[in-house]
C-alpha cells in the first residue's frame, strides 16, 4: 500500500509551499508514516483522483481519503494510536482549534501581505493567471496593492507572535517539552513565509525564531528539505 | 479543614472582580470544591497570611499554598484527579499556555483601556491612590489618558475575539463539548469587563456572547453571583 499526500506546488514540484500541506507533512513525520508527496499546481487540484477534492492537503491512505490538515491529524491519531500522538487527547484536540484559529486569523493575513507577490512568482503561467484573478476578486484590490502593505506588516510581524513568544517563556514547544500538531499549525505558516520570501521576518535573538529553527530540525530536518527562496 | 481562596475586591467585598481570581473561582466550581473566598483590597494583599504572597489568587488548601491561577489549576488537577479535569492531560495543559498568553496579550490590554476608570471607581480611597499611582507609572500616562482609548477599543473589541469566534464554529466550548480551564481563562477576562463596566461590548447575536452566557450559567450560575455594574 502506498499512501499518497496531495499537496501544492508552483513551477517546481520539489518545492511545496502551502502552509496547510506543511502542517500535514510535519504530522506524517511525527507519526513516522511513509508516503508519496504528489504536489500539483492550483489549477490541477480539481483533477486530483478524478475530482475527489477541491482543496489540499488530501490524504489517500488505503481506502481512506481525508481532506483538511486538521481532519487529517485527527484521523492519524485515531488510525495510528500506537505512534506518537499529534494532539494528546480530545481536550487538547479541541483547544488546538483555538490555536489554529489564532494562526489563521492573526498570522496568515500578515503573511499574505508580505508574500503575495513572491507566491505569485513561484507559480507557472496558468496558475499565475488563476491566482491573480481569484485573489484580486477576494481582496477587491490588485496583488500589487495588497503587497503595498507588506513592509508595514513586516515591521509589525514580530508583535503578532507575542502570544507564542510568551508561551515559549514557559516551555520549548506549544505542546510542552515536545512538539504537537499545535506547533505544526504555526510552523506551517512561518515555513510558507520562509519558502516564499527567504526569511521569517524575526530578529536573530527572537525566541520565536529559535522555536522555528527547532521545528525545522524535527523529523530528520524535514523542514529544511525545501530551501528558503 | 477550610480551604481559603484569597481574592481581590474593591469597596464591596462581595463583588470580586479580578480576572485571575475569577479563573480560580470557576476552577474551584468545576472541581466541586468548597472554599471560603477572602477578598481583600489591593493594598491588603501584602498582609495576607503574614505576607506569604504578593499577588492573588492565593489558595490555602490544608498545608498547601499555591499562588497564580494557572499554577492553582495545575495543582487542583494533580491533587484531585478523581474530580472533573481542568486541563485533560499534560499536552492540553501546555497548549493552555498559548491560550492564556493570547488572552493576556490581546484581550486584557483592550479591557484595561475600556475599564480602567470604572475599576478605579470600584476601589476604596486607599486603593484608589495606590491604583492611580501604580498604573500611571506603568503606562506613563494618567488614567484618564489611558481611558481616552476606551471608545476605540470598544468598537474594535469584537474583532480581537475573532479566533474564539471561529473556534466556536466547531464546538460549544474552547475545551470542546464541555468547558475546561482554557474557557475560564478567557471567561475571567470578560467577567472582569462585565463586572466593571456592565457590559462585555459584544453584539446580541455574537456567538462569543452566547459562549460567555453559557459560562455564566456553569456551576449553578456562579458567574451570575456578582451582578454587572
Amino acid at each position: 500500500m502506498t499512501r499518497i499526500l496531495y499537496g501544492l506546488c508552483g513551477r517546481d514540484a520539489a518545492r511545496p509551499f502551502s502552509p496547510h500541506v506543511w502542517k500535514t507533512m510535519m504530522a506524517m513525520g511525527h507519526k513516522g508514516l511513509d508516503y508519496r508527496l504528489a504536489a500539483v499546481p492550483f489549477t490541477a487540484i480539481p483533477k486530483i483522483e478524478q475530482g475527489e477534492t477541491r482543496t489540499v492537503p488530501y490524504l489517500v491512505d488505503g481506502d481512506t481519503r481525508v481532506v483538511d490538515s486538521f481532519a487529517i491529524a485527527a484521523y492519524l491519531d485515531q488510525a495510528y494510536p500506537d505512534r506518537p500522538t499529534l494532539f494528546g487527547g480530545p481536550q487538547a484536540q479541541a483547544q488546538a482549534r483555538l490555536i489554529e484559529s489564532w494562526s489563521q486569523m492573526t498570522v496568515h493575513p500578515a503573511i499574505v501581505r508580505m508574500a503575495i507577490l513572491k507566491i505569485h512568482d513561484l507559480l507557472d503561467q496558468e496558475d499565475q493567471a488563476y491566482f491573480r484573478a481569484s485573489r484580486e476578486k477576494a481582496f477587491g484590490r490588485s496583488l500589487e496593492e495588497v503587497a503595498a502593505d507588506g513592509e508595514a506588516e513586516r515591521a509589525a510581524f514580530a508583535g503578532r507572535l507575542d502570544p507564542l513568544r510568551r508561551t515559549l517563556g514557559y516551555q520549548p514547544f506549544i505542546g510542552g517539552e515536545s512538539p504537537l500538531f499545535a506547533d505544526y499549525i504555526v510552523f506551517g505558516a512561518l515555513q510558507w513565509l520562509r519558502i516564499a520570501t527567504g526569511s521569517v521576518a524575526l530578529a536573530a535573538d527572537d525566541p520565536v525564531l529559535a522555536w522555528f529553527e527547532r521545528c525545522l530540525d524535527l523529523h530528520d530536518g524535514l523542514g529544511h528539505s525545501v530551501a528558503a527562496a
